[in-house]
This record gives structure tokens, sequence and C-alpha cells, in this order.
């Protein structure tokens, strides 16, 4: 059985608790938190600690804590030549301490306490120093998930900017979908099937080939009409941006 | 049975045919187009024409032709006091001629020929001027779809404008992520599941409450990193605009 410790006591390190509990290949043996507070629920199953000191020797060291916070605890290791992950998409594996031998396992998902994630499906875009150290992290990985991907600390930051335009952005496009709605009585649900829909599309078509819509068409009697209905000038300079970045990837027409 | 006319032989008309078609409680007697090619494959199951002087007496006209030649064709009608509806999200009812009793039926989705439409749970909005013709047409659309909403003209414009945000823009954003994905040799696909996931959310979470990311936390060193890491001007602007909404919205914590 692998012997794992986990460091952290945020969402990714409960998620990750919450995997390996189900994985009879895995031996989760410690976690570790400054606050053994936040920790307290996993004391029923492994043992716990918050002195970092006292770790036990493990195959995989997991530290599960916020990106500023990843270089520090890899400085306060009090060992060498162990294999360190961290779980961040935006820190460099190179921002850990070179003491040990430095690799990454990143979980890419939106992770909230309350909502349980199915680990199953899930991308984990794993990367390590060492040729060794990356197909253990592989076989360990493909425990958890059947979607691994061999993804370097350039690649996993490109991913994470992609994922504020396709997740956070996204969200504040819906928000203003809401916003307009709710402002004239038009119960948003409505818009749900059409949400599915857009998303649905891109799963078997490129955007590129899925646009739709008055900018697409440079139906400007339609874009203007949009423009003067707008409330705010905000959610008109998002429009106008929006609108003409369509036109330029498809090129304006000439009228 | 409910004697139907549809006039028009785009896509609209052609999933109103295919549906009208299940309805053992919808007759429809004739299909008329200006060019009777495009509706040559209805000749088989219905009578077609091209002659606007010929249509049959029916329950309802159905006009599902292009925005802007809803007026004209309704002008074009050869007979007053009859219900006459249009399908479109983006024009008024009161655009079409008064002489006959007016309604709209706007089935909410984005339509292509290629892709067979579930009517069952589609949102249909519909309106009328009369009473009596508003419930024929709330019956006669409940036939079609579950999901039938009371939505004035006024309404109607904004659910079409609040669309664009939610489907054009957010296909938009896609769109980039996409790009910002391939010129880095990361298969997009590793972001479905984060798409997916953004999506389901909103069905059970205001969007609101659903936000998460960089600009909600107010984090200006990754935010800084972001702008510094995209390739070009135009992603940038569309990044800065997004962010300082988000920050907007939430309020921006002090620093």
């Amino acid at each position: 059985m692998l012997k794992v410790v986990l460091l952290g006591g945020g969402n990714i390190a409960y998620h990750l608790f919450t995997a390996f509990g189900k994985l009879s290949s895995v031996n989760l043996i410690q976690c570790y938190n400054r606050n053994i507070h936040s920790i307290e629920e996993f004391g029923k199953f492994t043992q716990i600690t918050d002195d970092i000191n006292s770790l036990e020797k493990a195959d995989i060291y997991i530290i599960a804590v916020t990106d500023d916070a990843i270089g520090q605890v890899s400085d306060m290791l009090p060992f060498s030549d162990n294999f360190v992950v961290h779980t961040s998409g935006n820190v460099s594996m190179y921002s850990m301490n070179a003491k040990n031998r430095r690799g990454v396992l990143y979980p890419l998902q939106t992770f909230s306490k309350e909502k349980l994630v199915d680990f199953g499906t899930l991308p984990i875009c794993i990367e390590a120093e060492d040729e060794k150290d990356f197909n253990f992290l592989k076989a360990f990985s493909s425990e958890l998930s059947t979607h691994v991907y061999e993804i370097n600390s350039e690649q996993r930051k490109v991913i994470h900017l992609a994922a504020v335009f396709v997740n956070n952005f996204v969200n504040h496009l819906y928000y203003i979908g809401h916003e307009l709605c709710e402002k004239n009585n038009v119960p948003f649900n409505i818009l749900h099937p059409l949400i599915e829909e857009t998303t649905h599309k891109i799963m078997d078509l490129a955007p590129k080939e899925a646009q739709t819509g008055p900018a697409k068409r440079n139906d400007q009697s339609t874009i203007n009409a949009h423009l003067e209905q707008l409330p705010n000038k905000n959610y008109k300079e998002i429009y106008k941006l929006l609108t003409a970045s369509i036109q330029n990837t498809y090129g304006r027409k000439k009228l």
C-alpha cells in the first residue's frame, strides 16, 4: 500500500482525504495542519498533527495549502530527498524547496466543501522533476481518476488562465443575464435550457464553429437596439467589447 | 383537431413541422413558403403552396420567417380577423398587421437543421392581444411543451438580450479558452468537466452566489500575472473589463 501524508486543511485537502478513504491501494497515514482544529474530523480515521517536525515517513507528501503558503510549507519540511507535490494550478513546481524531489498533482475543478466531488473522471494534471517519480505519480493519480494528463508548469499556468475565462467570466455573464431577467420580472430559469445547450454544443463542436448571434451575423440594427436597451454603462461596454471581439474573429463583413 | 397553417421554410418552420407531426391533437393542414423548393419535403405529409392567396381556413397561422420579413408577410395575408402569431424573440407583436388578431409563440432555443430539438421541455414564450386567443395559444403551446410562459413583447426583448450574454458571449469565452489551450499544446477537453460544473452550479445556485476566482477574491498578483501572460491586447481588454465588473459587483476590498 502507498503511504501518503497530506498537509493542509482547506477544500482540496478535504476532498483528497475523502477520495483516499475510498481507495484500498492508498494508506493515508497522517494529516498535518498548522491549525489542528480544521482537521479534527480527519482524526477519527488517521493520525493528525500540528507539529511539522513529527511527520511520518511516506511515499508521497501532498501539500494542499493556499498558493502563497506552498513555498513556506516546503521550506519547513524537516527532511530531504522525499517526494513532495503541491496541488495548485497556478504555482510552479520550482517554487517548492529543492531539498526534496518535487512534483505537482493538480485536480482541475472548483472545489467547495458543501459539494461532493467525483474524482473518477476529474482531469488530474501531473508533473515531476524525476522520471521515476513521474511514473509513480502517474500510477498514483490513476487510482484517483481515469483522466490523468502530463502537464508542465507553463501549460498548467495556461490552463489556469483559460479556466478564468470559461468558468469565472462565464459565470459573470450568467450573473448579468440573471440581473437583466430579474429587473424585468422574467424568471431566469427560462434561460436554463439555452445555457445547457450552449455548453453541450462545444463538447462535440469547436467553439469557433458553434458561434451564433447578432455579432457573428453582423446584424447592426439588433446590436444597436441591444446597446440602447442595456441599463448601464458597464453592461454596454462589455456588450461592445465582446461584440467587437466576435466580429474580429470572424472578419467583419463589408456592409 | 386544431387546424394549423405554417408560413416559412427556415429552421424554426422545419422544427415546428417535425413537432406537429408527432401531435395527434394538431392537424397541420398547409405549409406556405415564397420559395416552394425549401418546403418540398413537407409536401409528402401535407399540402404545400407558394401562393399566399390560396391559404386555407385555420385556427392559427404561424409566421416562422426571418425577423425582417414578419411585418411584410403579415401585410400580405389575404384575410382579416384570423389568429396570427410569429415565432421571433426580437420582434414586437405589434409589428404585424392589425387586420388580424395577433400573438407570439417564441420557442427559446438555438435551432439548427442538423440537430433534432426536443420540444417537450423547451421554454415557449407566448403572448396574445385578446384573452380568448391567449387561452387558445396557451392550450395549443402546452401540446408542444410542458414549459409555457406568458411573456409580453418588452420581456421577450429582455430575454433575447440576456440570451446574447449567456449564449453568444459565453460561447466566445469558450473560444478564447480554446485558443489559449491550442496555442500551448493543451487539449481543450481538459476543461470540459469544469465547463459543465460551471453550468450545473447555476441550476441550483444564483450566479451571484456561484462566483469564484481571482477577481472575486481581489487577488491582484494573480490578476497581474494573467494580464502579463495573455497573448494579445484584445484578450487583455476583455480580462480587465470583466475583472473590473466582477470587482464592482462584489465591492472592491480595501487593500
